[in-house]
C-alpha cells in the first residue's frame, strides 16, 4: 500500500483550499463584473489536438492509450482547449459561441516537471481571453480587469508591464526568450546566450543597448490612452517595459506581465495578444487577447503580506455536546444557530459507552479547525436557559441567552 | 488536427458552467452551515493506492506511467483519496487533521465507462464525509445537511431511503446487487439473478419474499429518532426502504439513496457508513460515514422542473459601441455601472477600419450569450446624457438618465 501524494501532486487540506476559495471567489467576482462567463473543457484532450502546440515543452505532456485505444493526454494548458472550443462552437464550427467569446477557465494544467524546481505537475489555471476582438479596446478591458482582480485581493501594489512583441519580429524565439531574462542576467548575460544561439557579437551587443532609448510604439500610446480613460494611472498601475519579452512563441502584438514590488520571486501572471494561434486550428486568422494567472502566486503573495491569516475554518462556532443525557439540548442548538445563518460544527466524537464526553477533547478539536468560538451547554446552563460562549481566540468566556448568543456570533 | 472532445468527455460551455457553479455554490453554502470544510486531492494518485478498492470495476480505472517512471492512474472516486489523506495527515500519520473530520471535496472523477450507456468518462463528484465518529448522530448530520442542500436547490420532494446494510450481513455482493435492482428488475428477478449466482431457488425465493414485512432495525429506529429530532418528517424527508442494498461492497451499516418523486431516471445520489475501509490503509477501524451526489442528475432534474431557466449569463448587460466618436462614452459608461458592482459587458468587436459600428450584430450578441439588457448611447443620447435600455426579453426600451438606469438594473 502505498501511503503518499504522488510526485510532485499536492493535496490542499482545508485551511489551504479554504484560502484558494477565498482569491478565486473574489477573482470570479470581478471577472463577472466584467462581462466573462465561465467554460469548463475535459481533463484530457486528444493527443493530436496538442501535438505541435508548445515546441519543445510538448515533453511535459502526459500522455496515454485510454482501455478503448484513444490516444489521449492531460491537458498542458487552458489556452489550446480554448482554442478547440473556438474551432467547434464558433463562426467555423457550429457558431453556437458568441463572438467576440470572453470566458474565464480555472482548471488544471499538467506537466511533467522536474520537481526538484520546486515546480508541481498539477496546478490550477486561471485565464481570461478575448477571441474575437481585433481592437486594443479588448487589450485594455483584459488589463483593467486584472488589474481589478488584484484590488479585490488587495494587492494595491499589483503592476502590469507592457511591451509590444511585434519590436522583435522575425527574432528567433530562443532570443526572445534571452531578452525576457534581462533583469535576471543582465545586458552581458543576455548578449552570450545570443552569441550562444549563432548571433554575431557586434549585433548582439548593439541590439542589446538600443533598449536603453526605446521609446513606445503607437500600440502602446493607444492602449496606454484607453488604460487611462479607464482610470488606471501610468506608473502605479501599469508601465511600459522595453525588456519585457514573455517566453511563449505565439503572441503576435501586446505582452503583459504582472508584478508586484512586495513579491521579488517572479511575476503574479502573464499574458498578450496572439492573433494567430486559433488560425492553427480554423484555418483562418481569429485574433484573441488573454491573461493567465499565477494562482500559487498569488497566493504566496497574500500570504507574505499577511492577507489571509484570518482564514482557517469556513466554521463560525462548535457546539459542543456535554454529555449523553444533554445531547439533545445540543443538537438543538446546532440546528437553530443553522437557521439564523451561522455556519455550526456540531461535535461527532461520542462514543456508544461513554455518557459523559470529554470537553478538553472538544476544545482541542475546534483549536486545531480553527474554529473560533465553542458553545458549552452543561447542566446549569440547560436548567436556565443560558449559553456559554467561549473564544478560543483570547480565552474570553460569556453566558448568554439564546438571542445574545445569535447576536454575537452574527456580528 | 483533430477538432473533438475526447470521446465520453464533455465541454462545459458558458450556459452550462454557470447552472453547474449555480447549483454547487448554493450546495457549499449548507456544507459549510453544516461544519464541513473543503479539500482538494489530485488528479492522479499511485496505482497501487487506487489496486484492490473497486473489485472487477478496477478495469475502468485510467492508469498510465509518468516520464519519470511513476506509475499512477486517475481518481476513480473522492473516496478512496480521503482515506489515504486521512492515513497520511490522521491520527495515524502527521496528525495534524482533526477528528472527526469533516470534509466537502468537489472534483472530478475518472472511468473508463462504455459511452453508449450514455456514461461519462470524467464527471464532477460532490462528497460530503465524517471521519472519526462512530455514532449514529454523523449519519443524522450527514442525511440532514444532503435534504438541507436539496431544499436550498428548490428540489422540495428529495427523500432520502434508508436501510441496514448490516441486515444482509454474509450475503455474496452480487446477491446484494441483485436486491439493490429489486424495483426495476421485480422478485422474480432477483430470485433468477439469485439462482444464476448459485443460490437454492427455495431459499431465494423465501428470502425475497421476506421483504414485505420486514421492520426497522433498532439501529435505524435510533437514527430516525434523531432525525425527527432536527424537525424532518418520516414518509416526506426520509422512508425506510427494506430493499435497498446499495451496489458498493464497502458499506458495513446504515445506507442511503436520494430520490425525487419528479425524477424517475435514477437516484440523485447515495451513501452510507463504511467502518472498514480506512482500515485496508491504515490498519486499524476508523469509522467513517458519507454521501455522494449525483451532480449531473441533480442538474437535469432540476431542469426538468424549470429551475434553471434564467440561468444564461451572468451578465447583466451589454453597452454597445455606436460610432468610433462615441466609444469613450462607451467605456466610460461600462466603468461606471461596473463601479455600482453591476456584471457588464462593453461590445469589443469594432473594426479599425469602420467608424460606425453595426448595432444588429451587437444585439445578435448579446441575444445569443443570453444577456437581459443592453445599453445604447448614440448621438441623441450622448448630447442630452440619456441611455437608451432595450430588454431582450420583451422588446421594450426607454430611455433613462444614468441614475435611473443604474437604479432599473439593480433591480
Amino acid at each position: 500500500m502505498r501511503l503518499q501524494t504522488p510526485k510532485g501532486f499536492r493535496d490542499f487540506l482545508p485551511q489551504d483550499a479554504l484560502k484558494r476559495k477565498f482569491v478565486l471567489d473574489k477573482i470570479i467576482k470581478v471577472f463577472e463584473k466584467f462581462g466573462f462567463d465561465p467554460l469548463e473543457t475535459p481533463t484530457v484532450e486528444y493527443e493530436a489536438t496538442l501535438a505541435g502546440k508548445y515546441g519543445e515543452e510538448e515533453r511535459l505532456i502526459y500522455k496515454f492509450e485510454t482501455p478503448g485505444g484513444d490516444k489521449v493526454a492531460l491537458k498542458y494548458d487552458q489556452t489550446v482547449p480554448l482554442a478547440r472550443v473556438v474551432a467547434q462552437y464558433g463562426p467555423n464550427g457550429s457558431q453556437i459561441l458568441p463572438i467576440p467569446f470572453k470566458r474565464y477557465q480555472i482548471q488544471s494544467a499538467y506537466r511533467g516537471e522536474n520537481t526538484q524546481k520546486g515546480r508541481y505537475r498539477e496546478f490550477t489555471q486561471c485565464d481570461i481571453d478575448i477571441v474575437g476582438a481585433p481592437g486594443l479596446l479588448a487589450d485594455a478591458e483584459i488589463i483593467s480587469c486584472v488589474l481589478e482582480s488584484m484590488k479585490s485581493l488587495s494587492l494595491k501594489n499589483a503592476k502590469m508591464l507592457v511591451n509590444d512583441r511585434s519590436v522583435f519580429k522575425d527574432l528567433k524565439i530562443e532570443y526572445i526568450r534571452a531578452i525576457d531574462k534581462l533583469k535576471k542576467i543582465g545586458q552581458e548575460g543576455v548578449i552570450s546566450e545570443f552569441i550562444k544561439y549563432g548571433a554575431d557579437p557586434n549585433w548582439a551587443e548593439k541590439f542589446i543597448s538600443s533598449f536603453d532609448n526605446t521609446k513606445p510604439v503607437p500600440v502602446i500610446i493607444t492602449l496606454f490612452n484607453y488604460l487611462k480613460q479607464s482610470g488606471l494611472e501610468e506608473g502605479k498601475d501599469f508601465e511600459f517595459d522595453p525588456t519585457l519579452a514573455r517566453g511563449l512563441d505565439y503572441y503576435t502584438s501586446t505582452i503583459f506581465e504582472l508584478v508586484s514590488k512586495e513579491y521579488e520571486a517572479g511575476s503574479l501572471g502573464g499574458g498578450g495578444r496572439y492573433d494567430e494561434l486559433i488560425n492553427k486550428f480554423v484555418g483562418n486568422s481569429i485574433p484573441a487577447v488573454g491573461f493567465s494567472f499565477g494562482v500559487d502566486r498569488i497566493i504566496e503573495a497574500m500570504e507574505l503580506l499577511n492577507l489571509l491569516d484570518n482564514i482557517s475554518s469556513s466554521v463560525q462556532v462548535l457546539v459542543t455536546v456535554f454529555s449523553k443525557d444533554l445531547r439533545s439540548k445540543s443538537t438543538e442548538t446546532a440546528k437553530y444557530l443553522r437557521e439564523k445563518d451561522l455556519n455550526v460544527d456540531l461535535y461527532l466524537n461520542l462514543p456508544e459507552n461513554e455518557s459523559d464526553y470529554k470537553l478538553d477533547k472538544q476544545l482541542k478539536y475546534a483549536d486545531r479547525k480553527g474554529i473560533p468560538f465553542v458553545v458549552i451547554i452543561g447542566p446549569d446552563e440547560a436548567a436556565q436557559n443560558k449559553y456559554q460562549l467561549k473564544s478560543l481566540k483570547d480565552g474570553t468566556q460569556q453566558t448568554l441567552s439564546l438571542d445574545e448568543l445569535v447576536a454575537k456570533l452574527s456580528s
